[in-house]
């Protein structure tokens, strides 16, 4: 692999560039980005040069889509390559469905982030230990994400879609819809309140693309947790409730130990 | 005040012991509780001297129940003193309406905790900056929580638990509800699922108690967050959700800003 270009050079893509080059990789990594961020980008030298969409995919062997999704989609509209594309979209039927034209594409999706967004925030070690995504085998990708400490996980788009709409976006709508509800109580909350309205504070824009590119299997896991809920709230004066809070606290146990 | 009785030597009890210390009470601190805690309690310096709870009560100027609330209850139904009494318990109706044959109770359920529990983990700060509520005005109880560093809050019982059934209940069952549906999702699981079932870790023997306790409050809020996470659920594919995501972002800061 000669050349990489990374389209959106933020967090994620600038992670990317940083991971690529402690795992070993020499050769030139170009960014794509607006003229703010490549110049951050070029400062702190995560990238090497900067270029156009059109030339940076001309001189690529790899290029990596890290843009908001809706970006994501509008650069595989205009995208002509035969290198090896992916892309670090949070959801994964909508953009590989947009990128069937493309010869060699693989969907991928590192779960990982950091309250901070933004080049400056970039990190080397931003994917290790955490499961990263590909909606098909590559072999040369797969290299490159054993080595930065990444957990390969292999799903194909549909299934994924499906699984972060039970693991990522229905987390995110219940902090959300709690925080609204607390709007006005917030005078006696404790520790509780604020441990499960922190992802509350995302922003919108984010997840304006995920829920527009998502909506079926969000709902579909909305519809599983409210037939829970009520099935809780129907055993609150029962000790019943027991067997959940043991489930519930391995599973959370789980969570902790990958 | 020269005595003070507490009854249950734990995280709270043992916090109480030291805070009272700290704000510059010098007179007797004696601990009802078990003979493994009060020994510890002894050892550590938390309290002074440990007393079956008749003699202590006969002692006592200010008698503190820091047990689990179907400890208190059974406290409670035992207890005859004229001193002032009060209590930790999560929850204030039941607790409030057992103690009516007392002379001077005052219902209290300071807003604090630690992951952590047992006198081993006490801290003279734990109740600093952080609520503590009383169900009526006691000028001397006032007069040390404030010297505490905790921020007073009067609340009629029936209130309380309607307040803490939003801000803490539902929190705790929403995490335990999530993290036992993602049972077998750990796999790609990132940061938002790991953050939202912190809580879940929780015991369910501290929260049978609650449930009992304040199990209409509860089963109310559930059903007011249910219907506001089915609105939040028709509003998918629209872009009202952004003004659900900006409420919840300001709820979310104001949560820590207090």
């Amino acid at each position: 692999m000669n050349t990489v270009a990374i389209c959106g050079v933020g967090l994620i893509g600038g992670s990317f560039a940083l991971a690529l080059r402690k795992a070993g990789f020499q050769r030139k990594i170009i960014g794509v980005s607006s003229p703010a961020t490549v110049q951050k980008a070029l400062a702190l030298g995560v990238i090497d040069e900067a270029l156009p969409l059109s030339e940076a995919a001309a001189a690529a062997d790899l290029i990596y889509l890290s843009q908001p999704i809706s970006q994501i989609l509008d650069t595989l509209d205009v995208l002509e390559t035969d290198a090896i594309v992916t892309d670090a979209g949070s959801t994964k039927a909508v953009i590989c469905e947009r990128a069937r034209k493309l010869k060699r594409f693989v969907g991928g999706h590192p779960m990982a982030g950091k309250e901070s967004r933004g080049v400056e925030h970039a990190d080397a070690d931003l994917f290790r230990g955490r499961p990263y995504v590909l909606t098909s085998r590559e072999p040369q990708l797969e290299n490159w994400i054993e080595r930065f400490g990444a957990r390969l996980v292999i799903l194909d788009p549909i299934q994924h879609d499906q699984q972060v709409a039970f693991v990522s976006h229905l987390p995110q709508l219940l902090s959300t819809t709690l925080a609204a509800l607390l709007s006005g109580k917030e005078n006696i909350a404790g520790p509780a309140a604020a441990d499960l309205t922190r992802l509350a504070l995302s922003p919108y824009d984010i997840w304006r693309d995920i829920f527009s590119t998502n909506a079926e299997p969000i709902d579909a896991a909305l519809g599983v947790f409210i037939a829970r809920l009520e099935e809780v709230r129907a055993q609150l004066r029962s000790s019943e409730l027991e067997a959940v809070f043991s489930q519930a606290a391995a599973s959370a146990r789980a969570l902790r130990s990958k």
